[in-house]
């Protein structure tokens, strides 16, 4: 049984609902194959105005949509406003995306007289939607990666009917949002069936949406845990079918000596404010800070610690992911050679404290526990002796969504080997490399990449994030000397 | 233990080679990954320049070559040079693609003033090798998807070293095939670990080169069932990896009744062709043939019948082989409602009898077991008695290489409601749907898309024949403010 929980009190608000039977789960699976046909033969001039629609209902409901996120997140009136706005910009994007009409015909390519292997028929290379993709929404973006976030909307953009497994957390906000995306499709003339919603509180609802034999994908935005074990049902199935899981990141950044010449109470005061952002439920979070051993990372460190004690993050989405977060940071605190810098008490306040430990780079690499994520507002410093152990503690980060290196110089003629060395590390680990700023913020935008190496992602060549994500719900399919007719309907 | 049998005769010849142990395994894999970063960093001329080696070699050595393979395939002189040309033609177009320089970077788009979400950093996006890949060889194109194949040519373009696992049934040819790409590394100046062979008769070199720790990509021709048990195990590592496992394909072909007002003698004799190609062991071989009911469609089948009673397909790759293809064409023979036309005895022969079996669509359709693959010169005529009919056969199938439409009309305007509907079914179960000619010989090109839905390919989105394979080796990274001087690197 699902309840809304007000997040800052915990107690339950209002209605309770019943979770999805097997039965209402494959009923929606089966309706959703039933319409895909006709869907993916739905204009992308339609599939663009149902965007459209949605985005602006969005807006028009945005002060109960906002009020009712906030109560089951707790996540404050102005970070929600922001991410409803870019929840509507991310649909419009994708609508744009339509409009502009490359995402089916890829490639027409005339045919060349005389035998093979040079000689061939016209070759026309298309792309053509996968079918039902179900929707596994994520508790920390109630609005972006949610019932109308970033995973819908380039479902449908692709042309795929939608099946969301809304997210336990904020029950009350998926129906509405649902309400919103059906109006949408009503309005638009489409099937009911393509944009369809299931719920519960436990793991059945979702393992039988995996294993539903009509579900051709499965995206996920989650847990580490619950990802790999949906991941694996996927891959099970008697037709195997992609599962394109966004699930931990640790996010390092690597402060290399010349960023601490100048500008470091600068750089110190925007990471903290990147590590408590949101108490710190951002996949992006940056949760290991990489710091040169000696006087000038001493004192970047200790001006750290000193701006996130005075940052107070305000309380988590659920009472377990605050649990989760206690435990990771005891488990940091009571790491071999570890130092707490900041955050040494909070454990039975209302909200998290801001937490900086550190250890040396030697300590990182004998101790596996400290390699995991800690959802929240907490980084490990990790102090490093010379580059070399710099590449080491990526290595054994491994999978990550984003890496972030401060102080590589714009002046080609300076970067040494070691520098090129530890960039090209950076881009095989990472899905995002950056050389400037936080790795919090994610642009909704054609060059986006958001997923990197397992665990990062199941899915590393895709991205959940940014107009590629389209990507995933697509299917190239040659033409072998189709007649015009055919090849203009692409 | 390995042995290099003579296809024609079944008797072993010369030397026989120990199966690669476990430890060969790992430390071949160790190696590539010690070489991994370093040749990630080679540029893409370096690459085109060890690609076109490698084709000069085989041109070289074109006449031993030949010989060998045809002693260990009995695929015939005419038919093995041909392959060889189309070989060495496909590296040549992997060498183009990196001389024209579009392989790593994607897209480069300028900062955006502003608030996000319009306001944005500058995004470049990249696409990073994937590390070593493991490529198992296929016995049926001893060059094109062997160890100097397909495969191996857009993993190597791709930046990633090649960890080739030969096909047991030409050992000796695969041998010398790793002597010269073993060549064209050392000219080049690259590292050996970039390409090494491993051999083994049994499935137990396969299964410890997927669970290879340091191997980062799978790429298989080959069965079902073998490709099936691989995918598994890629799929169950602690760090799962890609599988791109090219499978069964029963590529149907579909006769609309325009196609037999004019010109029914030459189609028939052109299919017959292509179902009886080099024994029928062809991944796009046509195995299904969809023709309605009624005289002019009898008259088709009639031709088609005639034409393969007076082909003699040569002897197929292996004993193995051979005695699937006999059991399979035996269930076929022995379905309820089926007549045979062709190939009613030739069991004892030493090579195959080019088969055809015709049964209606209501009892292909009630019949699972006629739904299945038979690799070898045999095809299934299914008599459809309408449209309807047609698209429950093509949804029967489900994954498929390639499907085929005979007797569309170029002219749109008298493309009726129900031909749309049929093309669609064709692009939702094929990976490649053809307008004329047959499915056997598939161009080497950009638009090419060689890979189906499950069970076709076990990766749809996904292309092991074209310019497009190289994707299947690169992961997309999104550099945000990267400095100029490393953006022209890629």
């Amino acid at each position: 049984m699902l309840e809304s929980i007000n997040a800052r009190t915990g107690m339950a608000h209002g209605a309770s609902w019943a979770d999805s039977t097997a039965q209402d789960i494959d009923l929606a699976a089966r309706q959703a194959q039933s319409v895909a046909s006709d869907f993916a033969r739905a204009t992308p001039g339609l599939r663009a105005e149902l965007l459209r629609s949605m985005g602006q209902r969005l807006l028009s409901a945005r002060e109960a949509l906002v009020a009712l996120a906030d109560r089951e997140t707790g996540l404050g009136l102005p970070r929600l406003n922001g991410e409803l706005d870019r929840t509507v910009y991310q649909l419009e994007q994708f609508a744009l995306a339509l409009d502009q009409g490359a995402v089916h015909l890829l490639l027409d390519e005339p045919a060349v007289a005389g035998a093979a292997p040079v000689g061939r028929p016209r070759m026309t290379r298309i792309r053509v939607p996968l079918g039902p993709v179900a929707v596994f929404a994520a508790s920390n973006f109630p609005f972006a990666f949610s019932v109308a976030g970033g995973d819908t909307a380039s479902a449908l953009a692709a042309g795929c009917p939608v099946i969301v497994k809304a997210h336990p957390a904020h029950p009350a906000l998926s129906l509405a949002l649902a309400e919103q995306v059906q109006a949408a499709v009503a309005q638009c003339g489409l099937p009911a069936a393509v944009f369809q919603l299931v719920q519960g509180a436990g793991i059945a609802v979702g393992v039988r949406l995996v294993q539903a034999p009509a579900v051709a994908a499965v995206a996920f935005t989650g847990s580490l845990q619950a990802g790999r074990a949906l991941a694996d049902l996927a891959a099970a199935r008697s037709r195997p079918i992609p599962f394109f899981g966004e699930l931990g990141s640790v996010n390092p950044l690597i402060v290399l000596p010349s960023a601490l010449a100048s500008g470091a109470a600068e750089r110190a005061a925007a990471l903290a404010q990147s590590i408590t952002l949101g108490a710190g439920q951002f996949c992006t979070s940056p949760g290991v800070i990489l710091v040169p051993q000696g006087e000038p990372g001493d004192g970047f460190v200790h001006a750290l610690a000193g701006q996130l004690s005075q940052l107070q993050p305000h309380g988590m989405l659920t009472a377990g992911i605050r649990r989760n977060f206690e435990s990771g940071v005891d488990a940091w605190r009571h790491a071999g050679g570890a130092q707490v810098l900041a955050g040494l008490e909070g454990n039975a306040a209302a909200t998290p404290a801001a937490t900086l430990v550190q250890v040396s780079a030697a300590d990182y690499l004998r101790q596996p526990a400290l390699q995991h994520e800690v959802f929240g507002p907490a980084a490990l410093v990790v102090r490093t002796q010379a580059m070399n152990e710099m590449l080491e503690v990526l290595a054994a980060i491994g999978g990550t969504l984003t890496a972030t290196i401060w102080g590589i110089d714009g002046d080609a003629a300076q970067v040494t080997e070691e520098v090129h060395a530890l960039v090209h590390r950076a881009t095989e680990v990472a899905g995002r490399v950056l050389f400037a700023g936080v790795p919090t913020g994610v642009a909704v935008t054609a060059a986006q990449q958001h997923g990197g190496p397992y665990p990062a992602s199941t899915a590393p060549a895709t991205t959940s994030v940014g107009l590629a994500a389209m990507d995933r719900f697509l299917r190239p399919v040659a033409l072998q000397d189709a007649p015009d007719w055919l090849i203009q309907r692409y």
